[in-house]
């Protein structure tokens, strides 16, 4: 095992002890307890790879490299640090580790860019704790304005700003970040399904990442008592949520075309077993490569739910994301891949099934992706596992990639 | 208004007050702090009506009224005083205020009865916090052991005996109650249906109360990414639920006769929105006069939930509760219907929808229960309401019956 196997190994155990589900995979909520333990593990890591350290407003960490070039604009790489509820250790950390490594190659080899060198470790990708996800980067960019970044709240109603001071974060520091001051943004990310490993490839070049859409549906009916409310009687939001999810898959697999649609998450109120449900709330998660299918299937979800709404039950929608499928900048991949190839690593093109923050810094600076084989295309589960010589291999294209961006002397 | 149904009015106020959701109905869970208040104030009403007040060792509070007559069995008039989450102000309390006010009017007119007068008040009847339901009464005679009631844990984990503990009720006084200490349980309750108000009668007196189980289902499947997994890999716990829940209902409308099911309480894991749920948990309840009628909707839910343990998918259900319909002692019902004709207060029998502790002390002791109308039919929900007139009626006959009972010398 080489060194950088090593190091990626030892940061990825260390953050996967961070969880507030121990022994059931990694649990590491935005602004926890647990997100502040790895934010001080990435901070001092940085700062021993002789980084300059700092954090936004939102919560994001920088560690910077100077490069000899005055005002620069940045060559960023990095990913998120924040996990769903009982997921993997991988998807997230992976590319924050790999940035590390690309810095520690750097320091190790003395190396003296001209435009500076950034990792970067973002909050919030998931949306597991306030909604929609991606909220770093789209915060960063301006995607998210201060007011809606304020109002969001968790499901106990604790808000964004509430709970950052409480970890000690400064919620006045600077939040957008001028699109100038970035040259490139490169982002290393597990695969999440199985085509790598079925091909036995161990690197994949992002060529594009999928539309996606979140959708929330509330059905709202008649609480009652389970006993003495006869059946022709009832408004059940919950026997109508289930009739509706029960059609759901369909609208997906009659779309075709790889388009995938999800309820992940679902709230009952009351939630008692003796009462009739008054209100459901559900997401609904769709994506597909082609616009075309996201939008199709968006619009049969809409009649589906709003057939539902008849008898004492009011059904409703709430769109709370809508991202277009993204190409990425054809010279970063033309890079990646030449790099690739130099290195005698092999690789092919992929698209991106799931979102990433890499698809929101697209509209704004050179955006390039590399995937890494996920085992058994496992992911958002404690199961969820990638091989460390294909994270080192990644590395190494990474930090080709990053000395040619930011024009290191090469003497 | 007379002077009973204005204390009446002001006990249901004072108890509605101890809910952890202002505004929002009753939420009074079991050992909770709006427990602790519930508790503190029955108990100091209690010794104000001149009663001799203790707790057991489940936390079920007595209050009694000595009789003349060594070591006799004592006249138990009362209900429970928890709530489901977001329910209304009369579910239990107001048999529990019934029963403080027959004891009043005792002390008021300074009866002496032969056997002793106790008022009860109960704990988790609702389940809503422990699970299962009927826990007080159950505990009190004896059904729960020792063993499984220390093991009853909330949806956060904490036991019985810690919560008990943590406001401040002795876990190790005494459980269970000899039976040959009871003469009699009365209860009062509110309807929790239409029928009272329909017909426009002030007072059901209750001939049996229906039986009921309540079953656990458990779908297991694949946690997986909501944007990489494509739709034919999937093994998705909620789409399954989805599709049994969808069906439920019919197995009660076609068994007919009064037969309901409902699956109040549902749990999907992890329940984040771009993960495929792995894992979804609900609670079927299944009610019928008729005993057959249960045990048929029994099965045919088996059949159903085991028909989708396929394609990744395992199924299992569990039992928590069952109890047969119960015919309630047909002496206390002639005795109830002849007080009600005395007081010229109109009165017709009915059947009860819902179990009551009532129905758990049925095997142990003579019982009986009465019915006050329940506006609109609703309960378990914050627009629960009963008249305080109707209220003070049912006071008023309990208290002949209790007179009658606990043979008061009518001197």
């Amino acid at each position: 095992m080489n060194r950088v196997q090593e190091q990626i190994e030892k940061h990825i155990h260390a953050l996967s002890k961070f969880t507030s589900t121990p022994q059931k995979g990694v649990t590491r909520l935005t602004y926890s307890n647990e997100d502040l333990q790895a934010r001080n593990y990435i901070k001092k890591t940085m700062k021993e790879y002789g980084l300059n350290v700092w954090e936004d407003g939102f919560g994001n960490i920088f560690g910077k490299l100077e490069g000899t070039l005055k005002n620069a604009p940045s060559v960023l790489i990095g990913s998120h640090f924040d996990s769903v509820p009982n997921g993997g250790a991988y998807d997230g950390p992976a590319g924050v580790v790999a940035g590390l490594e690309v810095a520690s190659l750097f320091s190790k080899n003395k190396l003296t860019p001209k435009y500076p060198l950034e990792i970067v470790a973002l909050v919030e990708e998931e949306g597991a704790r306030f909604g929609g996800g991606l909220m770093g980067s789209r915060g960063m960019v301006g995607l998210l304005s201060e007011e809606d970044f304020k109002n969001l709240k968790d499901k106990d109603g604790l808000s964004t700003e509430e709970e950052m001071e409480k970890i000690g974060l400064n919620t006045s520091l600077p939040k957008v970040r001028d699109p100038k001051t970035m040259k490139a943004f490169l982002e290393l990310h597990i695969e999440q399904g199985p085509i790598l490993e079925e091909k036995n490839i161990p690197i994949g070049v992002v060529e594009a990442i999928v539309g996606l859409t979140q959708l929330e549906v509330t059905v709202k009916g008649q609480a009652g008592h389970a006993g003495t409310t006869p059946m022709d009687r009832r408004s059940d939001a919950l026997v109508t949520a289930a009739k509706i999810l029960a059609q759901l898959s369909d609208l997906a697999i009659d779309e075709g075309e790889g388009t995938v649609i999800t309820a992940g998450r679902l709230n009952v109120f009351p939630n008692g077993a003796n009462i009739i449900p008054e209100k459901t709330v559900f997401t609904v998660d769709i994506r597909s490569g082609k616009e075309e299918n996201v939008r199709n299937v968006i619009r049969k979800t809409k009649e589906l739910v709003q057939s539902y709404s008849e008898n004492g039950i009011h059904t409703s929608i709430e769109q709370l994301l809508y991202i277009q499928p993204k190409a990425l900048n054809k010279d970063i991949r033309s890079l990646l891949k030449q790099q690739s190839s130099q290195l005698e690593i092999p690789y092919c093109s992929i698209n991106s099934g799931a979102g990433h923050d890499a698809m929101v810094f697209s509209d704004f600076t050179d955006v390039g992706m590399i995937f890494v084989p996920s085992k058994d295309g496992l992911s958002h589960c404690p199961e969820e596992w990638s091989d460390s010589r294909h994270l080192a291999n990644a590395v190494q294209i990474l930090y080709e990639a990053a000395k040619n961006l930011t024009e290191v002397d090469s003497n």
